[in-house]
C-alpha cells in the first residue's frame, strides 16, 4: 500500500461507523474531519466527492460483514451447526455492537429512493447474504442432514427478511428480545427440516 | 380548523413523501419550500424547527398507515380473511405506491442512532402494528377458526419482521418478487393454523 492508499483506507474505516449510524445524508464532512483529525483538504484530497466516500464506506462495511459471517461458521462441520452459528452471530454481534447495526438495512433504506449506485451495491450484498444461507442448506441436503423437501432458496429469503426486520425492531426498542424470538423461531424451523 | 392549522396540515402532508423518500437528514428546508410553494418564513412560521416537522410528518404517516391497514381488513368477516387482506395490502400498496415505502422502516432505521423522540414514536407504531396482527389471530382462535396452539404474539412478530425485511429487499431490488414470496409463505402458515 502506498501512503495515499493507507490514508484513503484510514478515512474509510473512520467514516464507516459514522455513515452506518447517521446515514449518508446525515454524515457531514465535518464529522469525518473530526473522526480522522484531518483538514477538509486532507479528506477531499483522497476522494472525488462525498458520493465516492459513501460508496467506499458501504463496500468496506459489506466486505467486513461478509467476512465476519463467514468466519462465524468456520469452526462448524455440519450444515445445521453453520446455520446456528450464523444465527448466533446475528443475535450477539449485529445488535449489540456499537457500530450502527446492519449496513444492508441502513444503506438500503436510505438509497432506495436516492442513490442508484449504492442501491445496486446493496442489492448485490442482499444476494450474497441469501446465497450464503441457501448454499449451506443445499450442502446439508446433499450430506443427508436435511430433508430433500427443505426449500433452500425460500428459507434463505425467509431467514434474511426476518433477520433484517428483527434488526430494525431490536434497534428501535433498544433491546435484543425480538432478535432472540426471531432466531429462536428460525432455529426451530431448521430443526424441523433435519432428518 | 383555523387558517394556521390548515397551513400546518398542508405543510405536513406535502413534506411527508419527501421525508419518507429522502430521510430526515436528507430533506432540506428548500425541498419543503419547493413542495409547498411557501417562503422559508411561511414554513418556519408554523413550526418551531425541523425536528418538529419531522415528528409531525412521522405522526401523520403512521396514522395514515394505521388507517389504511385497518381499512384493508374492514370488509372481511373472518380472521383469516382479515389477515389475508392485510397481506394483500402490504403486497399491493406499500411497495407499489410512489411515496417511499414503509415509514416505520424509513424513520426507524434513521432514528435508532440519531433521534430519541422519533425512535420512541416508531417503537409505538411497531407495537401497534404487531398488536393489530395478534388481535386478529386471538379473535380467530376465540371464534374457533384457528387452532388453540396458534401463538398469536409470536406469529405477529414473525409476520411483522418478514414484511419489513421484504419491504427493504423489494424496494432495493425495484420489484415485488420478494414481497410476493414472503406474503405467500405467511398465507401458507396461516392456512396451516386453520382448524
Amino acid at each position: 500500500m502506498t501512503k495515499a492508499e493507507r490514508t484513503r483506507q484510514f478515512i474509510i474505516e473512520k467514516a464507516a461507523p459514522l455513515f452506518n449510524k447517521k446515514g449518508m445524508a446525515g454524515t457531514a464532512i465535518s464529522d469525518i474531519m473530526e473522526a480522522t483529525q484531518l483538514a477538509k483538504g486532507g479528506v477531499y484530497g483522497n476522494f472525488e466527492n462525498k458520493d465516492e466516500i459513501c460508496l467506499e464506506v458501504f463496500n468496506y462495511l459489506a466486505k467486513s460483514l461478509a467476512k465476519a459471517t463467514d468466519k462465524s461458521m468456520e469452526g462448524e462441520t455440519t450444515a445445521k451447526g453453520k446455520l446456528f452459528a450464523l444465527l448466533n452471530y446475528y443475535n450477539d454481534r449485529l445488535i449489540k455492537n456499537n457500530a450502527g447495526g446492519c449496513p444492508i438495512l441502513n444503506f438500503g433504506t436510505e438509497a432506495d429512493d436516492t442513490n442508484p449506485v449504492i442501491k445496486k451495491r446493496v442489492n448485490e450484498a442482499i444476494d450474497a447474504s441469501q446465497n450464503r444461507i441457501a448454499n449451506v442448506i443445499k450442502m446439508g441436503i446433499e450430506a443427508g442432514e436435511f430433508k430433500e423437501t427443505f426449500d433452500a432458496d425460500m428459507f434463505a429469503v425467509k431467514m434474511f427478511t426476518m433477520i433484517e426486520g428483527a434488526v430494525l425492531v431490536s434497534r428501535v426498542k433498544g433491546n435484543n428480545k425480538h432478535m432472540e424470538l426471531i432466531t429462536g423461531m428460525l432455529r426451530g424451523e431448521i430443526e424441523q427440516n433435519g432428518k
